[in-house]
């Protein structure tokens, strides 16, 4: 259900479409509107409040004209999938004129935000300087480029390193330039336990050098051992990242084992210690970072519902207010897809007294009442029983209904998954196999069959129900794939080969049905698929990381090592075609294919040096080709993706755990869930979130609306999307604004925007949050 | 200053000595003074009331006595040192005596403690259980063993990895316990998430062996690639610790690069996920579980202040409290070596209105006013000041003061001992180098004596400056070392390997005096070292888990695998004097010193298999000259202490960084530090602490002691020890202990042994708490 990912704050921004514009007498509600929508997706620009500013913000703002950004730059990206070194070979004008195609639609989307915001905002800016200074940068470089090609001269696409600034700079890259703020925030303090760090790392190597440099050891492959300082420093760094363990020892220890504790202790200081102590500056900056940033949004999003409101209030009695026909109308531009018994629905919670209007507090609440996922449920009978109503309510159907029912049912078909794993690990050229695996499938159909008779097909479906949708499709996709493999083999043999392993891999993933059946486990994946957007945030970063390390390296080591495919006999395939790599560890891991010859190549290069094993014999062997110097080549980007990023991510997925813990262990909600409550229209979430939703629905029971208000919002249900599927910043927010008093109305805007990590910080912290 | 490390609560205790008992109608005073003894060691064992008991139970906690305990258990343990396969061989005669010998000093310890412990309370301990099973079936072992030796047929002494048990169980190593608790309380969390992570290589496996299984594709070794589902499972494991990343994914690269999204998936979702979640399971659990003891540790605590209160309170008027001249003797028989000015400053403290008495609130303090370091200073003048006042007071004598007193100095000798270290790092065999080493110690030599010139040198080597005496030793140890080098180098040219060696290191170690005069370094080294104690937890922890492996690896592979020497030529050499290891990786790395053919080597090859890189390596060799299933033996050494123990180590670095962070950001003082500021005899710790104390001294300003007070106490002034050497359970318990009312006397025993880390968790969590 990938709908459900989209929890608060995440969903695509859904401006009223443009071809219905308001009546023009409503540029007020327009300007309120647009508040309110940013409000709800948390978007900060600030925009011009002129009617125009305000079409061309809504215009600006449109799903279409995001995709399109998002399009160009990914074009621009890939471009060095088509440039030399290539992938996929396409003359320099071709590419060339898509990457000038592609800076035009960024310079076009600049001069939108140009014309959108104040002027003095947008020159303030660093990111569209950013923006502007790399379009100029690569028009220059690609011109240079453009006369060396033509005069025949060698020339270096530099320019290329800069195209992941148009994926960060774009105010839509929120995410992704927060997760570089955790990086840059965190740099002053990593700074000195690096220094002291690498002075460790130094004062160890000119012990190495004393103790060993004299006594004529040597390494297993026969070289000196420890008698060049850099080398040593070097060694040391690798032993750091535990790759050279324990080979590096081993000369020493086998000359007098007393010196195996020199190499101890030197893991204990630095790779266990140091490495923690990066870890822990890490993590502590970026949990004060996040939640500054958090506060920051909270106050920005208050003080944007503030100013709707007072476009939109009127004077009743004492009080200022928001007339109800006035409201109605401004939903509807925030979100018109909006069905008339959700708004209903909506306009009850904030109006609850029915006296025609909505108060200030309450209309403070609009964004996260239109962020709370409102499912509408019709509670119908299954369809048989419709249809045959005798023959459904027969004892022998009501009897399969109870087994289908029963949880005995559910392990019985667990412990046939195990049996079919066994079948696939079995060899599948036995015929008898072979028939088994169509007797397993009938057995899946069947269940999907039993299924679908006991339960409400249409509930049963329904947008929400993961499991079962993730159910449904394994079994289909299995099915398909062996429909498919039989196929294959009977008419080709083993012949199409990517196929086959897809039909291979789906046959295979039915296995995960287990998981399904085993609480805990759901459990367990359904916060990993929480994190999930989140996750793609760091995805995006480390994509901006290897972009870079990519175009450098491709740059600096492309056409040095080459690969001569599987089973190549050419005398060169064993020194990757450069006679540097002979007898080195490099040639002789057979790692030619690991080079920066293309892009995908690099890529899967970097991810193996992000992986850490084995990279000091990738870094060697480039060193051997190039010089000693590409090793710093390597060493930054350990620096950079293992000991920054790769923390940041565990930090990420600590302080996800913490907060979900601690909302497991009690209750926060909304006032508006309270709200929701209250009016007795909801359903709660962790009675349908088992799977029984259909039970619940036919016993009626709990939680359902009374009559009275069941004739109003006819026959429908509504269920708040699951606790468990929003994300940490979301759930942080949330819990950040149920403390800020309704009626606050926050720092003033240059505060917000000053807000520092310190202010948070109690000045006498107490044992609860000490710790 | 070593001194520095036992802070509040890690004082080894000091029950007052044996040889002089107090009269005996002061059997109410020694049973009070072991509660508050109790109290400020943070000691929770139930003892009888009986005067004959409390004498047992003093004896009990003599230093000596634990001290003895502590002997035996290390003689116990490092039997395994001289058992066959030894480092050191004894005949089995003498080994079992020496066992015996140590059974019954723990049995009669044992004895000692069920004198002094309720008999219901000593029956239902495990932990004395635990020891005397122990004790039972090393005594049955060693009697078998001692039949099957006499009859010459081979038997296992597997009791031997019961050892540990003494160390664990003895009262005294609740440390020890509670890292073992942290990992106990840890499991079932761990269980559903190790499961799944099971589950998962298992479908992995799965997939590869259908993908790969038929393809014929060959390791870089020329072995089938992908054939077995076991040896499959087995290579995925290994992939998840990233020990032979890229090496297990080359020939399916290489055939394919599409298959390289297969080994990429594996590595985000099993490497990267999987263990971040491991990570956060484990940190959570110890976050909650070490509040949860503090809280229990703090109440304890307060209830027995209370019990030893009730023991001695007289009625004053209405309020009960404890007469002066009783609550002295009760301090003296606590402290013995209290200093009476100490005990007067302590008394004026408590007995802020020098009534004669002391109130109950204030008697509660008593523990935490003991545990506080306090340093008496003298006021001296320089001593040369006072020998010949006209010289010291000259102006070029002033002059020189006021150069060794400026940062530039300090710069000075930095760039010197770089200087110094770029020659270390040079060849010494250069005459011109050799001298310079000379140069070099002068010069520091001078800096010292300087040093000593300008401030005063009782001051300069008090008891609590630290880095004065660091600086000062490595400077000794550097002129011993020079000394001692040339000495033996123009006597017997490099050949006391071990001697030059040390000399060596010591010589180098200099290079960390650049630490001390860099204020950033100096912090985070000063918080390394305060975590210091804890960690020795961890190293008894791990010490316990490795013994246990390192008897069972004994056990199972001693003498398959042999070293030759360095420089052998045995063609069995080469295969490790073993055939089944011919063309193994473990024999080609040369790794045939990493056996388990004594307890020294057995260690050696833990901790490699700690940093996990090459252990696959270890454990296929193993697995060659034994079985396949020993590979389970590695895989089991992997999860415990990689997963659970290195974890749960990271887990306690962050949560100390973490306090220390929060307590940087304020002042977390008890009531009373404050009392002590306000009586105006403390030094502020941060005067001092920068190296200028004397400056202070000399200047006689802030916080010095006002004159009517410094009369009583003689011109001395206190000196608080400073928070940065406390250890975080200090700080914690010190921070809750803050939030007890001073009057409550906290929940009942029952309560408090019974309490549950759920109950600290608040039932809304708010934004600050939460994450």
């Amino acid at each position: 259900m990938p709908g459900a990912r989209r929890a608060a704050g995440m969903h695509r921004p859904r401006p009223p479409p443009l071809e219905e514009p308001p009546a023009l007498e409503d540029q007020d509600l327009l300007l309120a509107a647009a508040y309110v929508s940013d409000a709800q997706y948390n978007r900060n620009v600030p925009f011009e409040t002129s009617p125009q500013a305000i079409r061309l913000y809504y215009f600006y703002n449109h799903w279409a004209m995001q995709a399109a950004t998002y399009f160009f730059i990914c074009v621009d990206l890939s471009l060095a999938l088509f440039e030399e070194p290539a992938l996929f070979p396409l003359p320099f004008l071709v590419t060339s004129i898509a990457e000038v195609l592609c800076l035009t639609a960024f310079f076009g989307r600049l001069v939108h935000f140009a014309k959108v915001t104040p002027q003095m905002v947008f020159w303030k800016d660093t990111k569209n300087i950013c923006i502007m200074v790399t379009i100029v940068l690569t028009l220059v470089d690609l011109i240079v480029y453009g006369i060396l090609e033509a005069l025949n001269v060698y020339g270096i696409r530099w320019s290329r390193a800069l195209r992941p600034v148009f994926l960060i700079n774009f105010p839509e890259s929120r995410q992704i330039r927060r997760a570089f703020r955790s990086i840059r925030n965190t740099l002053p303090d990593v700074l000195y336990v690096f220094l002291l760090f690498i002075f460790s790392v130094g004062t160890f190597s000119l012990m190495a050098l004393k103790l060993f440099g004299d006594r004529g050891l040597k390494t297993v492959e026969g070289s000196p051992y420890f008698t060049n300082i850099l080398d040593i420093a070097f060694e040391l760094y690798v032993l750091v990242t535990t790759a050279n363990s324990p080979d590096v020892m081993m000369p020493a220890y086998e000359f007098n084992w007393w010196y195996s504790l020199y190499f101890i202790t030197y893991i204990i200081i630095n790779t266990y210690i140091f490495m923690s102590v990066f870890l822990a500056v890490v993590y502590n900056n970026y949990r004060k970072h996040l939640k500054n940033e958090i506060r920051t949004l909270a106050y920005l999003k208050r003080r944007k519902m503030i100013e709707a409101f007072n476009i939109l209030k009127v004077k009743v009695g004492t009080e200022s207010v928001v007339k109800e026909a006035q409201w109605r109308r401004l939903v509807k531009v925030v979100a018109p897809d909006i069905s008339s018994s959700h708004l209903e629905l909506l306009l009850r919670i904030l109006d609850e007294g029915q006296k025609g209007h909505v108060d200030k507090v309450n209309f403070l609440r609009l964004p996260d009442l239109l962020n709370i996922q409102v499912i509408t449920i019709n509670v119908k009978r299954h369809p048989l029983e419709a249809w045959m109503p005798r023959v459904y309510q027969s004892s022998a159907s009501l009897l399969v209904q109870k087994v289908v029912r029963h949880r005995v049912f559910v392990w019985a078909y667990d412990v046939i998954i195990l049996i079919n794993a066994i079948f696939i690990a079995l060899d599948e050229k036995n015929p008898f196999i072979s028939y088994a695996e169509w007797l397993f499938l009938s057995l899946y159909i069947i269940e999907i069959l039993l299924k679908l008779y006991t339960y409400e097909p249409r509930a049963y479906f329904g947008r929400k129900q993961f499991w079962n949708w993730f159910d449904t499709l394994i079994i289909i996709a299995a099915l398909v794939a062996t429909v498919a493999n039989t196929t294959i083999q009977s008419a080709r043999k083993y012949n199409s080969q990517q196929i086959l392993d897809i039909v291979l891999i789906l046959r295979i993933l039915r296995l995960l049905r287990v998981i399904v059946s085993i609480q805990r486990f759901r459990v367990i994946v359904t916060t990993l698929i929480n994190i999930g957007p989140t996750m793609l945030t760091f995805g995006g970063l480390v994509l901006v990381v290897y972009y870079v390390f990519a175009i450098i390296g491709m740059e600096a080591f492309h056409g040095r090592v080459h690969f001569f495919g599987p089973n190549s006999t050419s005398p060169d395939a064993l020194t990757c075609g450069n006679s540097a790599l002979r007898d080195s560890a490099f040639a002789r891991g057979k790692y030619c294919r690991n080079n920066f010859n293309d892009l995908g190549s690099s890529l899967i290069l970097l991810v193996e040096l992000t992986v850490v094993n084995q990279w000091h014999i990738l870094a060697n062997g480039f060193a051997l080709v190039t010089h000693q110097v590409a090793k710093l080549y390597f060493i930054g980007f350990h620096i950079v993706v293992v000991i920054l990023i790769v923390n940041i991510f565990i930090a990420f997925i600590l302080e996800a755990f913490f907060v979900a813990y601690s909302l497991e262990k009690s209750e926060v909600e909304t006032a508006i869930e309270k709200k929701i409550q209250e009016l007795g229209v909801g359903v709660q979430e962790e009675k349908v979130q088992d799977g029984r939703l259909i039970e619940n629905m036919d016993a009626k029971d709990s939680g359902f609306i009374e009559d009275n208000k069941k004739e109003d919002l006819k026959g429908l249900y509504f269920r708040i999307a699951s606790k468990k599927y929003r994300t940490v910043d979301a759930l942080l927010q949330q819990m950040f604004e149920s403390e800020i008093a309704p009626e606050e109305e926050g720092p003033s805007l240059e505060e917000i925007l000053n807000f520092s990590p310190a202010d948070i910080y109690p000045k006498n912290p107490s044992f609860e949050n000490s710790a």
